[in-house]
């Protein structure tokens, strides 16, 4: 890579849109998984439209530099750790949103956050529901490239279940436009849903079209405590076998008391874990939903089941689920966990949690969107004790294996990016990495999209 | 092909899993679209288990032959139509299922029912909603193979949005699985979505492991009649600003005296559009819903609306709606479409059918799951007449064309299969269909798998 050939990419965009500034450079190289390894790149391009996402990837196609696509650099798997000598391409610029009433969709840039995508959709009295932890400060165009979740998906889904049409720029500068604002559409592959989740590796979004529901009927909070993760998880089964609420969050004792420490609101530092479930069912379907939960509660043991349908006070609760990361964030360096296992095995894996914490004596506080088996327990350590990095990742991959070995993934929203792509083998198995790699090289045969996410 | 290779199959199968009986060959030749330019197959191969598909699959990539796969035989353009010199890989005797309760899916193989699914499911108070028309004689492998839609989508989404896992054998021989029994998976490429509606090119599926919902609540019916097929799709735009009916069905003047003549059943026939709604929205909310679609109704200027609560009631309607396929075959030859438009532009598309008809004196009565904005304008012609082919399939690419132009798709939920495949690249444009093909190319390189079905 030549600084020639880079003049040619910035005299090619408009000013202030190729940074090769240090201090610029040094801000893009991370995204909140803080990878050690991440490289430096050679340039920051920061497109504010399509054409010129275009013109970055055709210059980058010709001399073969590598492109890292970067939304709100709020990705926890490394997904946009930076390569050296290539480009970071940051769509946090392209921000334009228009709501279609009629067609109930939104027709978004990549860079708007989620929780503005929200707010547009809702000034309509529409909702756009996928709701990760960090929706307001994540890019919808990172929601998309990791198919990200949230914490009404257990009863609302995922990301993929709401991209109805994408625009894209291929590894070759091509750009296409997959699917559209009709809602049902078999006509050839399925080639819109391969692009979701697929972390930037085989092609940059430049616009989505993402289907929105009619607003969320206002929702009453449940609340309980347990004696033991365990029991908590046993309550998130029962509740699984009857019904699907619109949240249903685990915390256990040690992220509790971090986000007392963090911010207190007077949670119970006692409860070995915590469950916040929200029914939105209609008025008159309620009341059952409640019921239903309240008794799983108490069957499982609760100490305690507190019950609002003030919206207010339900989500104070929630906000402090929401501040689990920051909170433990606070407590010293993390490895971020998100392994997903079928609900019913969900009591098992967080026993084998516990235990894998205490052989390699790290703590590992699991919060989780239990209703749908998505735990996030992170692995925390002091990043100033020596040997405490090597043992902390060894429980990292320990806890991977488990998920695994209980019929579970290694990641149920956050990507596999370049934090997990050791482990995601094992997951898949020979065969079908050899099929991803196939895949790979048919659209990106000289790998100059994101690599290193996902596939080595 | 030489005689001696077929030999060597016949030989690695149980007897009577490899036929060679005319009668036989001729009974696999169609898929219901009966493809007058469907070929001949030198075998069927009923395989029982997925041992039986990946010894053929090798012994087909080996010889280079061409395999058609099939399940119920019941698609609608042509995926299964069987080529000269292949073989007709038929999964209709592999037929096990069981439903794990606690996980709430169902694990199943691809020859099954998918009205056995359902029935299978309901023995434990679960639901699989996809419910394409034929759900009582379309197999469940053939449902994935077309990304199939159905009545109840509107409300509850399409088959892709309930397959959590496959088990497939693709072109080399090589089984895989993706997926499993955990609800959310970011784990690599999204490749469980890209079989889902590839139509048998990509790899055969063997087991599915599906996701199921609690039984769906009783159901209130609202039936009316409109004096012209405009109002009658006015009327669906104008409910779906709103809410998502969990059905709402069109029929047109054609399509109800067509029911009526093949089973009568009392139905208007002097009504241009019928339109069928459901509400099974929970007590309490189910009246407000109920009050909206009365509305749209009687503002679009329904001659008669009519309520029922009582579930046969409601089913006899539903019941005319499904009987249209066979009352439209009754009548003549079909050419059958499937395409689908954003909803606020399905006005657009009947009155432009309307003008299709008469331009080439052809009928072309349409049926609609309207609430999706994908609707089966079915071109009816006498195969007698001379030219009245010719000028059918003039009609036939003409209404997809239309509905292209209005931002829509050739198919939304039947496939493209050989019937659609030149009007295809119309809709994609040459950019997705060199995408499509680089990604054939990668997993099926000698084009072993339903050659012919979706691209060339």
């Amino acid at each position: 890579m030549s600084e020639s050939s880079l003049q040619e990419l910035v005299a090619a965009l408009p000013p202030g849109v190729v940074t090769t500034e240090a201090a610029t450079i040094e801000n893009y190289r991370h995204d909140w998984s803080r990878d050690p390894s991440a490289g430096t790149p050679i340039a920051v391009v920061r497109a504010t439209d399509a054409d010129q996402v275009q013109a970055t990837v055709r210059w980058a196609a010709e001399h073969k530099v590598p492109i890292v696509p970067r939304g709100a650099g709020s990705g926890l798997s490394g997904g946009s750790s930076a390569v050296d000598g290539g480009i970071v391409l940051s769509l946090e610029r392209m921000r334009k949103i228009e709501i279609d009433t009629d067609s109930r969709v939104a027709v978004v840039e990549p860079g708007l956050l989620n929780a503005e995508v929200k707010a547009a959709a809702a000034e309509h009295g529409l909702w756009y529901p996928p709701d990760p932890s960090s929706y307001e400060i994540c890019s919808i165009g990172g929601n998309i490239a990791t198919n990200a979740g949230g914490l009404c998906c257990v009863k609302y889904g995922v990301t993929t279940d709401y991209v109805l049409g994408l625009d894209l720029v291929l590894a070759d500068g091509t750009a296409i436009t997959l699917g559209g604002k009709r809602v049902k559409d078999s006509a050839g592959l399925s080639l819109l849903k391969l692009f979701v989740g697929s972390e930037g590796t085989l092609g940059i979004v430049t616009r989505a079209i993402l289907r929105l529901i009619p607003a969320q009927p206002p929702r009453s909070t449940i609340v309980g405590t347990f004696p033991t993760v365990v029991a908590a998880a046993e309550a998130v089964v029962d509740i699984g076998r009857t019904l699907r609420p619109s949240m249903l969050e685990l915390m256990d004792q040690t992220s509790i008391n971090a986000v007392e420490d963090y911010r207190p609101m007077g949670l119970d530092r006692d409860a070995a874990a915590m469950l916040i479930a929200q029914s939105d069912a209609p008025e008159g379907a309620r009341e059952a939903e409640i019921a239903i939960i309240e008794q799983a509660f108490t069957k499982a043991a609760a100490m305690d089941v507190f019950l609002t349908h003030d919206a207010d006070e339900g989500e104070l609760f929630v906000a402090g689920r929401r501040a689990c990361f920051d909170a433990l964030d606070a407590r010293g360096a993390l490895l971020l966990e998100d392994v997903g296992v079928p609900v019913p095995v969900l009591p098992k894996l967080v026993e084998g949690i516990v235990a894998i914490a205490a052989k390699h004596q790290v703590e590992i506080p699991v919060v989780a969107h239990a209703g749908d088996g998505n735990t996030h327990p992170n692995v925390v350590y002091n990043a100033a004790e020596e040997g405490a990095r090597d043992r902390a990742l060894i429980a990292f991959y320990e806890v991977m294996d488990l998920a695994i070995k209980l019929g579970g993934t290694i990641t149920g929203e956050h990507g596999v990016g370049r934090a997990k792509r050791r482990a995601l083998p094992d997951q898949l198995g020979p065969d079908v990495m050899a099929l991803t790699r196939k895949i790979k090289n048919a659209l990106d045969p000289d790998g100059i999209l994101n690599p290193g996410a996902i596939l080595d």
